[in-house]
């Protein structure tokens, strides 16, 4: 048996932002094999009948400062995107279809630039940006963008995760098992026998 | 300043009864000042245009899962209850309108029959038996819960916590700082300053 951590994610989620840095700073040797499984958090509330936080006056009142409380805590620079919710059909597309080697850059970036540099990942300026930092041409990657097959794929990741009972991000999955929330990572970890 | 602990609580909510034990193992000198208020969570959650975790297939089989989980990694008696979800309308009048001396016992018998011995509180012989273990009068409980001003003070203190930014249960509110889910706990005891 393949010891893995697979790791449910949109750009859009905060919560998802702040699993992965607290992940970052436990697995420092890279001992944990961790699968990043991307989605579009939008399409799986849809497919689920969920009313994400971000659409509920009190549950987004309640985010906003949970999201301060969770990162202080954790040691983890933090800030409240202006720009929350936004589309990012594109940044999740771009990262199935971008290089193997050059997705760890893309992902690091777009997680920085959007919940702790405040700064708007779905303008096509900064987005020119990040693709700069990442290495990655720009033509190629909004061609790739728009591929049919690209398109399709992030369809099925969304819908596989669905019929696999996952409803949320982040969402961790190891030994079949799944974990919902940033604030399971321990117990996934747990499972993960991660010590 | 006076510290207090208000903890909003349904009976229906497996996390309220959760987060009641891991307080209850905390507080064994009863140093922490804890404000038990009651809600309709039913009640609450229609305010909030929300729709429980109970009435979603997905949501409703990762609370199962992860209720057992919480439970066990907090060394915590707990079964899923095979009657949930049921009406607690009767019971948290009950509640509000029984002597605050025999509060503690009804409220500890209650939670436990619910989500620790899998019994269906609502059922009337369950709780004509719960009430003389509360050491109750069972006419007198059920007249005083037909009362209109203890269903008015039901209402209110439903309405209050909506008006108050509160969504759901058990909630954590000190110094005016609100603190929502069993998650929360160590958070709101932080902000309590207990150590």
């Amino acid at each position: 048996m393949t010891n893995l951590l697979d790791f449910y994610f949109d750009f859009i989620s905060p919560y998802s932002y702040l699993a992965y840095k607290r992940l970052k700073k436990i697995n420092l040797d890279n001992k944990i094999n961790i699968n990043y499984k991307p989605i579009l958090l939008g399409g799986l509330h849809k497919l689920g009948g969920i009313t994400a936080p971000a659409f509920n006056q009190r549950k987004m009142k309640n985010m906003k400062n949970d999201c301060k409380l969770v990162a202080t805590k954790n040691d983890i620079e933090f800030q409240w995107n202006a720009k929350f919710p936004i589309n990012t059909l594109t940044l999740m597309r771009g990262y199935i279809a971008i290089d193997k080697k050059l997705k760890n850059n893309f992902f690091d970036i777009c997680f920085d630039y959007y919940w702790k540099k405040n700064v708007d990942i779905s303008d096509m300026k900064v987005l020119s940006k990040i693709l700069k930092l990442s290495k990655l041409d720009e033509k190629e990657f909004f061609l790739k963008t728009q591929d049919e097959k690209i398109k399709d794929e992030l369809k099925k990741l969304t819908n596989d995760a669905f019929q696999n009972d996952i409803f949320g991000a982040p969402t961790f999955v190891v030994n079949n098992k799944i974990f919902w929330g940033q604030d399971r990572l321990d117990y996934a970890l747990d499972e993960y026998n991660f010590k």
